[in-house]
């Protein structure tokens, strides 16, 4: 029954500058909103379409810029891992850690997330069912854990091509467990453009909206002052400047949604 | 920018009496919340599953009590169409015509229902994708023919089961119709009880709520006083009983996204 | 534990100098290979993407080209129908009768091409479980007519796009009528060039020899002498100076499959 | 156009004893059907439906039994790596490392995979379009290794269920790296048991039969001698004793699709 949390943040982490920039902007945004903000990016694209494309600065500089994002604005701080040993390390610095959809079935790594004690969001794999998550939350919980997020993030319809299906949302809260929805990475079209993924920006509010509309803790959504130019994602990031709008319709409709729940 | 239509009744007309107490009730909910009404009840199911099924009380005896319906609440009536043939005498009798969505790519039905120049809402295709409408629709228009109304009610996703994508709502939007989504018939689980279709009534009012933040013309939902007695889609109709407190909500979600459309 | 019959023709009876041509060769290629053949050809393509398409010659034009073939080659002859009155005109002239997929689920189609008496060929709709088409054979059924032959021609998979299930080719034959594979129209992109369907005929013999290694009673391939050039389904057809080698090896398949049935 | 190779064994490394003996039956089964056999076990389930269920004996105990069989009786050993620092151990005594499905994107493992030399066997995901497996490729053949094996093994169909594209053989083999079909995986319903995956064994030998009769260079079939005691893809395993028969129709088969390729 509390407002959503905006989880956000630029696909990759490009420097340390652009770092604090973003995340200066993102703070102000949604402090003028009433809304919290957790701050999303990501040291590593460790599954790219093609080998030849950037994969980031690395867990050794990255962790250091997360370190004073999270300490300079007081904002907690969420990033992606990909190995097991990276669990530990990264979660000396972050607040949430992320497990990405394709590994989400992978024992080993839930199970050193969950160790950490940290808060642990786990996007569902394009391959499962939601009801299906319930097996994927009980293994972090079997360390103890508790601290998770289930989060939908589009589901294959055919090759090339996600389809959100807004009955996830309750069916993943059947579990108890938080519900986050990924606008993002909903509206990819993945290895849509030969050797990099393709995406539909413009459907980033449409998938937001109907999500939170039927009832959701938080909202993902990368963004980025210059889309069109960044490393990874473009195409299905939202511009910097056209969030606050976007996010002021999207508060208006979370206010109805949670004062007048379905289930 | 206009208020959502409700398009909404009984999958089957059952009777002179129960059409005249469904349509009064439903006259009074949606005038009370200050909606338009459409009343939506089928004289045959033409495609049910299996041959054994009720198909309702045909075309000659239902006629007039759809007639009587509109002229004694005054309200708009809308009805399916199966063969060419039935359009002229329908339309006699009715406001909109519907074309069922397994037909809605057979010719001579669409121009049969676009010649009477009554409104036409066709459902789209389980089988097809939301931009392919503009050609159903463009088919209808060849009459001379633009009162046309374009409906989302699940595409195909995997077996028995279909989807809602809200994407394709605003891509239908792009042909200049408005478009219509049935949360009746997207919960639908096709062939699913073997001889019957089943169907996931708790996820009407999440799809329902979906598609009006995304922003929507009409929305249609069949609704039954008994739903679980309802002669055919009792799995997905809503109780009457339950409706006011889920069109109420709806009503709100749908304020906002028409003063903040996204497109 | 009969060779594979052929239902082979041009997607659209074009006009009657055609129609012989096309039919002489198909009868001299089978009659060399050993298998039986009946000619497919339609006289009315009721439900195109674009309403400015050709639709073909029409009924009254087509049934004396149709029993012309028949008489003159002594092949059973085999096209659609698209409403119920169609069904005895047509079956006058016909030896199998067949129901397009979209209208699979229409009972009153099923149940007037089952009264005809004629062999009935049903295309299983592109958003139907195979398990799901026992309904549909009962509807015919019902009327005594127990000549049923159900075809696997591609089920949706994403938006434009089908799949060939070759699970559902023993699912169906659990009916215990015979099954029907169409390697034609299982390698459709519906709507997927705008105002007409794509195809990539080139999966044509791909899928053929699949459906043969497992095991069914009849192929279904349309074939054109110049098929770029064919006013319907022309991506999809196969040259007809490719077919009789594709069929040599379909027949040494088909051969072993069923001297080693699986079920 | 070379017989098709059997990659076969137990899905999980059971004891050096089950180990000996399920080689040597297929050893013998293979030998007298003049096909290769790559042995095929697994030494850590690592990304199973639940965290109760058995994961099996570890590298450690297992990478010996391994260099046993491939030792004793001068097979080729198969086993699948997850996570990148298993490779170069694994390598030592393996003749063919796998990838994963769930794992075909992920960077380093692929890197640490190809820069062995061995053989890399890539399950395509079940998210993955078939021509994106290039890029997949692209990725392992960048460390100078073009010992590449593309692997189907299922799409994503709905939830739960994996639908086999045949058409994803001839354009994965486009790369010009040989291409096998997991008929074991194939038929897995995952999750479909709610906590372990589901599977239909009595369409392993439908979907091994068409692969072969499209072309390709190996056929994957886990195999067990009492398959619903097996620890894991008990559902989708074919018995021991079954496999003779099945594989004397598909060594027929794959002759004809070999001496008649289609592309």
């Amino acid at each position: 029954d509390k407002p959503f949390m905006l989880i956000a943040g630029p696909c990759q982490l490009e420097s340390r500058d652009h770092a604090m920039e973003m995340s200066h902007a993102l703070v102000e945004i949604t402090r003028k909103l009433g809304i919290g903000l957790v701050y999303k990016t990501s040291f590593d694209k460790a599954n790219r379409t093609s080998v030849s494309t950037s994969r980031g600065l690395g867990m050794d500089k990255s962790l250091p810029i997360l370190a004073e994002v999270r300490e300079r604005f007081g904002c907690p701080v969420l990033t992606d891992v990909h190995a097991a040993d990276q669990c530990a390390p990264v979660a000396e610095v972050v607040d949430v850690l992320q497990i990405p959809a394709f590994l989400c079935r992978q024992t080993d790594l839930l199970l050193a997330a969950g160790e950490t004690g940290k808060v642990v969001n786990v996007k569902k794999g394009q391959f499962l069912a939601p009801w299906d998550m319930k097996n994927v939350a009980a293994k972090i919980a079997s360390t103890g854990n508790h601290n998770v997020l289930l989060c939908e993030r589009g589901a294959s319809f055919g090759y090339n091509t996600l389809v959100s299906d807004m009955r996830s949302l309750p069916i993943m809260a059947r579990t108890g467990y938080p519900v986050v929805f990924d606008a993002t990475h909903s509206v990819q079209q993945p290895g849509g453009q030969g050797e990099t993924s393709g995406g539909q920006r413009e459907f980033v509010p449409v998938l937001a909206r109907a999500a939170l509309a039927v009832g959701v803790a938080a909202v993902f959504m990368e963004t980025h002052e210059n889309p069109d130019c960044a490393p990874s994602d473009g195409p299905n990031m939202v511009a910097l400047k056209d969030l606050p709008a976007q996010l002021a319709t999207m508060v208006a409709i979370d206010r109805i949604a949670k004062a007048n729940p379905i289930f």
